[in-house]
């Protein structure tokens, strides 16, 4: 059994202790929030967890074995190294840290101290992540060329993260899933509308040595709420549009070839579409998956689907894409 | 009565033909295209118009008023010119021309030999795009902030011209319609998926000095056609759907006010949704409306809503994009 | 504070009972159902209600004052008469009844008794009806004069009862709130494809002597989910789809106007089409408008939406439609 | 060569013309109509054919072989007649004629003048239809339990005809189509709203020995356009949107078993959801594969797939669906 303390119930906290709740092996015994109101919320529908104001009585208690951190960004780091420091494993909500350096330094504490780190990033349990993944593994789209993404809505502008570290770490980590290359660069351009100087609108590209491209599309500011990523290949092409209640995976047999004409020494594209094949997809929630990765990877010492090298690659890129915002757009290499 | 020779029968050459025909004013004197098959198709529905395989003929013919030129992109300055010089008014299919400096040659002959030098962007003549000009014109939306477009599908990969010069024209031109500004920069990016370094995925990012931003998403690679504008103001934002057949665009009173809390030193965004209004649009063909007008504005010596100087804008931008993505997409100046 | 029992813990009972929970004035006492796991399941959520096996332990127990009743429905008047015999106020699920008279029977005895008797057709509480409502005492639609709903999906087959007893009873309390006109007569027809006898798709017209005409159809075999209803006035036009996330209600500004030509004695008929209005809807959960209604009707001694009257109405078009099936669609009265 | 005469040159008239254009082994060599205007539209596009102000001079002209009626549907009968007689092969636009009597009687007129009859279902020769009929006879779909179909929009009010004789032919012909078994009656609901009696909204349930059931809901009274059509089969549904541009057919590996639990006297149903399968269409026009089908059955005596058999049993349906409509809706038997 390993007992659980939730750090931060705010508007994910409900979602994490209902689903550990649930989970075998895995007992929720302390939240702790600062604010007194979300704790009588929490004391409503789940009276039998501790309620604590201070994050270092989770971090203290050596009852508890692992620690979930659902905090602003900035915190992240701070809490989760005093927590890795008490030997205690520890799932971060994404993204993993503010910068490269802390979460460098968290990966190496986590070695350091044989403890699980994750991150929470819950589209990799989805049932058309796993199934866009298993499409790719199979071959079925042949060699992947580009994945396009759309993410826009009227969303809460955060007053402490801008809209790409609000929202790309979902396609970001779903593009480090799906994709075994390394990213070479990204440019990034973004606009902020209020004074503050945080992007509430921003574009992000990802180049790849191999000619394969990503490119994502952030914002707060539409009145429209879309969720679309595209995924091609040279053989067939996927549709994923998350806001779909049945038809998130749609499969298209669609592609061209292309072939150089000797003679004329241009270059000609065959163009091809057919069918379209929308699977059947696992309709378990993704949060229980993430939940469930957790403890079992705690369990068997083994690296979990969301494990933190795909959380470092999203930090990697959005830090990156802060350097390229502020400096007109230009090329900034991953390493 | 306007005498329109027409240099070029292609894709697009029977659209232009069939609306002419039936403009006001207007006659449709002959219609040159070095392939014979070509000539063919046009005298089975139009057998009263002259076939000719050099446009030449269409050039130094006294006899004509005007020229419509309809070839590819790297043909259209030297058909132009010899046009202009023989004293005929010009229309030519978009883009202008291949560069800036060709297009300011047409122009400032076009001047010179006070004839009459346009560009046939049609979109600007459709209900939708009326329509969105006419509330931002009363101020409906407000102050407006961004337009972020998408125009991607399964395209015919063209042989001289990458995606961007072949799809985004509608979309700058119509930015160039719709807001008054001129662009302060540009950032570009994209990629190839063929031997002959065309780009079929490519990204553009239009910077304002006022904090206006574009974005335009353009992609010969695509399984899904889709033809989505967004422009959004701080009273109300527009939702354009090309491909909606009764509903194209949509009015969305939603917004976000922005107020300082002076205390707490913190940026605070009030939001607000309200109703959605789906405006009727005018359903005339809008090849039609832009065949008038150039019929028109030769007659009254006037400026067409597709002026010459949309059609400078929109190659200066295609231009900086050729430079942005040659060169890392690193910012690229709009002069 | 009005004391509640609830009898049935089933599909719908876990939604009543949170909703119960948090309405003021209102403690939910206790729960009855026979199935100890359905008790076990209540436990977890709520631990502080009384869980018992007996319907008999609420209807006898003198410190509630109130039934809640979502049992199947051949249960209903069993359970409703003793409740109300024992003096207490009673919901129902919808349908009221499984018959006229046993409906009849009910409302003569909680007129006796002076208690409430309210029926739960929840879709009245929901922002679209209560918009639709508005328009149409408004007169925006001007005389409405059609109402046409497809209810269809891969739905539960129910052992007891009919697919339009299951899934018309919310169409056709909409209807009765909506249309004050008395239904003049109704036809049904349908199929079974089950060895049971009990329709698993059915069609249900409604006539009115005006020439208001309302039509139904109600399917548990469509591989697709539908909830769509247009409501056609000589003004307006509305179009219900409740499975819209956003946009459930459009306003069309559509109509056609009709005169006769005297000369050459013909009807015609002048169209118009015009804008497309998509009100802001309130977005309170509907179960939770009627719990509140329940328990303030009780404290007011006032008539809720969900009138026992309307629930009647539903009970005799649905017995009506079993009379019209088993006839071969032949018409049937409505008094 | 079969040459042609045309009778009617109205809506579908050059449509029609058209399509024979372009059909090989056949020449359009004459059009009638009494209007005028009518003439002077055809002669601007096809200047070659003649123009007759009289159908009589078609039906007389011992040149034609072959007469295509599209007039109104009173006049089918008297002119198909008169063609038929004089030894013409005849196709007529749906429906055949206005009365089972009439239909009866050019068929047998036909056969003994040996003579092609045949009406112009076009939905019969589109992809979507070919491809249901496809799925159908390879038993992909199991045995077919019901066709529900929707067919609304904001129509011109017919002025002869009521909403089933011109919207439903279309429908109906597709049920013949596809379903071989033979309709045992019919019940047909509806209502007017203009002075002339004329039903602009109706409902048509139709009724087989098997269970297998049909329902067409008829609208002109629509502010939304819907083309929908189910096809349920017990191991497959169908999903047939003609309005999508390039998913018509969705095929639903979705279903249910039944089986009677002994023990419990209790019928059980098994539901399946499965995977979405959107076959590729052919795109070929419709009306061009009817055309064909109509010369070279004359070439080659043969039966088309829109066969007379299959417009005799639409007009049987209609015919029926009048008295139900007038009889209370009261189920009327198809012989």
């Amino acid at each position: 059994m390993i007992k659980l303390g939730i750090i931060g119930y705010g508007y994910w906290g409900p979602n994490l202790v209902r689903n550990f709740f649930s989970t075998k092996d895995c007992l929720v015994k302390s939240v702790a929030d600062a604010r007194l109101e979300r704790l009588d919320q929490l004391a409503k529908i789940f009276p039998s967890i501790n309620r604590l104001k201070d994050a270092q009585d989770i971090i203290n208690d050596a009852d508890i074995d692992a620690v979930v951190i659902a905090t602003p960004v900035f915190t992240h780091f701070s809490l989760a190294r005093q927590a890795l420091m008490n030997g205690k494993h520890v799932l971060i909500e994404k993204p993993l840290t503010s910068s490269v350096k802390e979460a460098v330094e968290l990966i190496d504490l986590a070695e350091k101290k044989d403890a699980l780190l994750m991150v929470d990033h819950t589209f990799l349990y989805t049932g058309a992540v796993q199934k866009i993944r298993q499409l790719i593994d199979a071959y079925e789209l042949g060699s992947v060329t580009y994945l396009d993404s759309t993410r826009i809505n009227l969303g809460l502008f955060q007053p402490d993260i801008n809209v790409l570290w609000d929202l790309a770490p979902h396609d970001i980590s779903i593009l480090n899933y799906l994709v075994k290359e390394k990213p070479y660069s990204i440019n990034a351009t973004g606009v902020t509308h209020t004074k503050n100087n945080i992007e509430n609108i921003a574009y992000l590209t990802v180049n790849y040595k191999s000619g394969f491209i990503a490119h994502f599309n952030c914002s707060w500011s539409s009145p429209v709420k879309i969720r679309m990523m595209l995924i091609g290949g040279d053989k067939k092409m996927v549709l994923y549009n998350d806001l779909e209640p049945t038809e998130k995976i749609k499969v298209y047999d669609t592609g061209y070839d292309h072939k150089t004409d000797e003679e004329k020494k241009k270059v000609l594209v065959d163009y091809r579409t057919g069918d379209i094949y929308v699977p059947k997809l696992h309709t378990t929630e993704a949060l229980s998956g993430m939940a469930c990765d957790f403890i079992n990877c705690i369990k068997q010492n083994a690296t979990p689907v969301s494990s933190y090298e795909i959380g470092l690659n999203v930090v990697k890129i959005l830090e990156a894409s802060d350097k390229s915002i502020k400096d007109g757009g230009r090329e900034v290499l991953i390493n």
